[in-house]
């Protein structure tokens, strides 16, 4: 099969940049001497969790109760759904462990960490957890200094289903940097947290074996993994010209993208339009906040995926993609009908359209397709 | 089964609702004398379909190929394919023409209608194809005074396996209207430009069975219908925040939400976490262009909907929905673990994360469970 049988749109993955960068990240964990837990939340593929964990511990970082049954399924034994619990989410679970998983949680409140015990306890099942801090992010987790941290502790070391795991945050402020500088600041800012919140727990005698930093920028730019146990960036495997648009990643470096289709030209207003719209691509524009030029995508040639110039997405509805320029667009070399891939401002979000990745290696060729779960 | 039964988040739909914005719709239309042919580009979805239809010629419309062999194999004999078509789609159509569905296309450049010719004619298959006129969205379509039409109408005339099915037009910038009368002016747009457009073609002897406006903001509020021969609304079965902004429905006419579990409280920050985030609702925020306040949605009570004050997402990251007020948030009304119900911003975009709709009837009991067709 090639490229030119798929019904567009279609995600088409580059194999040999994913094992670039996967590459390049597991030698950046090993080079500082801590575990790599890549987050499966952006390929949320069982393919490539087990390339990108090779070499490693083989744990992994997932972000729903779906993707913790399927990794489990798939023979992962060491799964931390890194987002928030809450006690009704446990039961759901149960099949992971049965098939063998370990599953660590996280949570930050004191009353749901009781809750969570209780729980665990009346369905009989056993978990390790994690504590979630803020590094600087404000999205969830407890400052380091707070009190809470000690509080959940003791829960959790009390627990007749729960031990303490450890500390984990989430230094997402990087997604807004100004370039790598911006990325290393928000890393130490992670590191600084979790290891001031894990010497809090050691100090009162609670085990704190994970001190686990996250977010792609960080783990590309950090300059110490002082007191770190490991690292768990997710966006890394495919980047994105959000990742670009930041500093955390170069363009040759992305590993999806979109194969579209040519369905309109105006050459009156300098427009045309592909098939590849907001359902196809999503409607982050996290790229535009520092690269306004990256527009919703940036067009590429099908084959080669190099740049069409500054061809990109200026708007996007639900199957319609809107192609402007600042140049009068090539309307002779891209008739109506003719293919373009479209790289994407948010990798993990467009993903998360299709059930399934189209592999490529270099070529019009697709030499497989590896599927996704998707869902809750 | 119950509301709490489901793994969150889930896509709920209130049957009553939805039947009440399909009744109103369908009166509009009769009232009018014309056809409704609903886009089913919103629900994707036989069951709501067949509740749309009802009472009409049976006709709908799409924009994808998916949607037009899903409907195909649902039943369904005419089916307009209403966003441009490229000539290497007319391969996949192929399985409805042979479950017997006529499949309408639309195009608006003459060498598409070309190349559309000849490659229906090389596969023998039969396609109507309608004209697209821009009416002010400048998203794709010809202006009405464009000498295009007739070269394309001429084409498809002539073509052995084309007819010319009339003029089709979606006056899309309705979406920005600041209340009714943009609403109505929009809609008036449409109106003139494919009344002209259609004339053009009739005055030249080239039949133009059906003249045919978009959007549901102008079906909402059109003060004419003369000259049309149908309306195609689709956002009008669920309606949504947006729709609410520029006053095309009532908060309460919006027939889906996303029911979401409580997963973090900060107290210090005023700030919630729910388990709905980007993936879940969409990162649409169309309807903040005229109502700041709805956020990325309103959070309702579970079981009644009612809104709980002015609860609403501020901010969404892949799995995380961040819950804001301007007074002090309900924590002890809502401990992690309790359930929402997420009024949408855009709700095209949030049902296409989502496998099937959950159905209620005012209450927490799921009643029925209606599958959807995602993907291309």
């Amino acid at each position: 099969m090639r490229l030119a049988d798929l019904r567009t749109p279609a995600l088409v993955l580059d194999r040999a940049v994913l094992t670039a960068n996967i590459a390049a990240m597991s030698a950046r964990a090993k080079s500082f001497g801590i575990d790599l837990k890549p987050h499966m939340k952006t390929s949320k593929c069982a393919e490539i969790a087990r390339l990108a964990t090779d070499g490693h511990s083989g744990g992994l970082c997932v972000s729903t109760v779906e993707e913790v049954r399927y990794f489990a399924r798939e023979g992962f034994r060491d799964i931390t759904y890194a987002v928030g619990i809450a006690p009704g989410k446990l039961a759901d679970l149960g099949p992971a462990l049965d098939a063998g998983a370990r599953v660590t949680l996280l949570l930050d409140d004191p009353a749901t960490a009781r809750a969570v015990a209780a729980r665990a306890g009346a369905l009989d099942l056993r978990f390790p957890v994690l504590i979630e801090i803020d590094s600087g992010m404000h999205r969830a987790g407890l400052p380091p200094e707070s009190p809470e941290i000690l509080e959940i502790g003791r829960v959790l070391a009390d627990a007749s289903h729960l031990t303490p795991a450890g500390v984990l945050t989430h230094g997402g402020q990087s997604y807004g940097a100004r370039g790598p500088e911006d990325c290393r600041a928000a890393a130490e800012d992670e590191r600084r947290a979790i290891v001031a919140a894990a010497e809090t727990l050691v100090g009162a005698g609670i085990p704190c074996p994970r001190i686990a930093p996250g977010a792609t920028p960080n783990a590309v730019h950090m300059a110490s993994a002082e007191g770190l146990t490991e690292i768990r960036p997710g966006n890394y495997v495919f980047y994105d010209l959000h990742m670009v648009s930041i500093g955390a990643c170069r363009p040759e470096q992305i590993a999806i993208s979109v194969l579209a289709t040519v369905i309109g030209h105006n050459r009156a207003r300098n427009q045309m339009v592909i098939d590849a719209g907001a359902l196809a691509l999503s409607l982050d524009a996290s790229a535009q906040h520092r690269l306004p030029e990256a527009g919703y995508g940036w067009l590429c040639d099908a084959a080669s995926r190099g740049r069409l110039g500054d061809l990109r997405l200026g708007r996007l509805s639900q199957e319609h993609g809107v192609v402007t320029s600042d140049r009068p667009l090539p309307f002779d070399d891209l008739p109506i009908g003719a293919r373009v891939r479209v790289l994407p401002s948010h990798s993990c979000m467009t993903a998360a359209a299709y059930p399934a990745y189209h592999l490529v290696e270099g070529g019009e060729t697709v030499v497989d397709r590896w599927e996704r779960t998707n869902g809750w």
